[in-house]
């Protein structure tokens, strides 16, 4: 094993693989970064993630080493200094500038290979177009519960022509509309991890590849190969309510500050929040905590339907998805009645919508 | 209890006594603010910290209240929203622009007093001069283990005719010359609890005054009592060396730099690192793990005794002193053989100087 590259080329590939490998493993190998054909790969089983890396002549032979030691001390190394990276005998060594480092190298032979995508698979050409940027705006309302596996992601979902990406963990959920549509991806379940790693990437992949149990998102030097998630999704179609009636809309922004005030001082009690129309028949907001305490405050806002005259929520689902929205007026809807039914959450132009369940206050 | 302020004032007020109180108390007062006499007052037994409140009009009764749930209120209101804090029948209500709270209150006189300050204790007035930042800067020495509680804090010693602030952990030792002598403070030992408020504020405090057991720090509008640490100081005068010869100078920004990038590299190993003189004469930092790693650095400096052969150090130690220095360079001094007695750090105009036990490597 030898190659020759920059203390920088080193830092941008760690930085691309980060959170892949999961350190104090079991199976040491898990936590080994395996560096060969030009390229830095790193898995937890799950997710299985290459990343280029530029050398200065070509990469000889391939080994496995600690991601978390090598990442390391890339990181502490200024950028442009030109870094050998030779393994023999069970050891690698990491020079540069008169430093010499030393580790253990397992044999790159048992690091897992990467998953096998079956030839054929759809595969779509996504460029530029926002797939990362809608599965960073859904994400939030997913389940991280382990009880309820196959909400632990995201799936995709077509309706009224246009397919969409969808999170939900049963008491919430959000859809936010895909200007394409992935070859193969319908109904399939992506791990929430693989959309966190999708998501900080702050970059939309390039290629998307769907099997029936692997997905492949492709960037420029990089890919990610993820196992889906068995099961079926909920059927999402039927909950997001259609043709729901306007019942009250919130001035976004103001709503956010007074949801965090009371957020701030519930900090011993419940999480519920009432919306109900006040004795001078604006919007109002309150909580208590028999005994504990309670609080009132005006809701900045509108009534829209002049029957309507409370519903709760549980505050921390309405500070998540009104920070989610960017225009100005969150609108609550709902087919039936608000204090029973889920409302539907829009926002002016805004493609993203979320259906949340009420709590009984 | 009926009171009008402003939310900037709460703020600045909660900010000034902010982690005295220890929420999640099995003692339910203790986790509250006693709000009387125009003042706002939090304990932990011991310490007691007590801070003015502006308030528009006269501050009338007293109240306790949960100390989070009434800063995190006031964090969240607009600093120049007038506030008015109001108590009746066991339940406390805050008011500002058309919002109510209400929320528990107990009896002011269930709140502990503070210590008395025995008449006739040795008060200095120590002006804008220096104590806070000389014990911020010995702190890091000081010990974290309940086993030697005494280390636990700050103690002042005076020698050679100067008073300073010392800490150690009995593996280092970190002592800085105060400007002036603190009557009656001499071998007290302050606790790190109270070392950390000192630190915090970024600002002196304006008159100290020592009892045998409490001490008293006054800032403007703002004073903590301290319980003092019983137990006796070690003597750090016969462990800081007299008449050192200096060993060998480190470039300290250059070394800081290369520390941490051991220290980054060495994550799942013991914490020793050696500085010897390499083959080529100059100085070397080496560390090894057996079976695991090693690695070799150049390390910018000079050897001042041409019999210095190597000595070893716990490097997050060497992070901490020279992280603390302000000059370039930092030279270690012996009275004996440097790889079996403590290493006297000093550095420059520097007044503060670190004792350092060695490590066998």
């Amino acid at each position: 094993m030898n190659l020759e590259t920059t203390a920088g080329n080193l830092q941008s590939a760690f930085r691309a693989i980060a959170g892949v490998a999961e350190p104090r493993n079991t199976i040491p190998v898990l936590g080994c970064a395996r560096i060969g054909g030009g390229k830095i790969a790193v898995t937890n089983l799950d997710i299985h993630a290459s990343v280029k890396l530029p050398t200065a002549g070509k990469m000889k032979g391939s080994t496995a080493v600690d991601v978390r030691q090598l990442s390391n001390l890339a990181k502490h190394i200024d950028a442009d200094e030109t870094v050998t990276i030779g393994e023999a005998e069970g050891l690698a060594s990491v020079k540069f500038n008169g430093s010499a480092y030393s580790l253990v190298s397992l044999p790159a032979t048992d690091f897992p290979d990467a998953p096998e995508m079956p030839d054929g698979s759809p595969h779509t050409e996504t460029g530029n177009a926002g797939l990362a940027a809608a599965v960073g705006r859904v994400m939030f309302a997913a389940s991280t519960e382990a009880t309820r596996y196959s909400l632990n992601g995201f799936s995709f979902r077509t309706f009224d022509g246009v397919q969409h990406v969808v999170a939900t963990n049963g008491h919430r959920l959000a859809v936010e509309a895909l200007p394409f549509i992935i070859d193969g991806a319908e109904g399939k379940i992506v791990h929430r991890k693989m959309a966190h790693l999708l998501v900080a990437r702050k970059q939309e992949p390039k290629a998307v590849t769907f099997g029936d149990r692997l997905a492949r998102f492709e960037f420029d030097g990089l890919e990610f190969i993820s196992k889906l998630i068995g099961g079926t999704y909920p059927d999402i179609e039927r909950v997001v309510p259609k043709e729901a009636r306007p019942v009250f809309s919130l001035d976004r922004v103001a709503a956010l500050k007074i949801l965090r005030r009371v957020a701030a001082f519930a900090i011993n009690s419940g999480r519920a929040v009432k919306i109900s129309k006040g004795d001078d028949g604006d919007l109002e907001l309150s909580a208590r905590s028999r005994g504990e305490f309670s609080c009132t405050e005006k809701l900045p806002g509108t009534i829209l339907d002049q029957n309507f005259s409370g519903v709760g929520y549980n505050f921390n689902y309405l500070i998540d998805s009104l920070s989610m929205f960017t225009g100005e007026t969150v609108t609550f809807s709902t087919t039936s009645e608000i204090a029973a039914t889920p409302a539907l959450m829009t926002c002016e132009a805004d493609t993203l919508r979320i259906v949340q369940m009420p709590m009984r206050v």
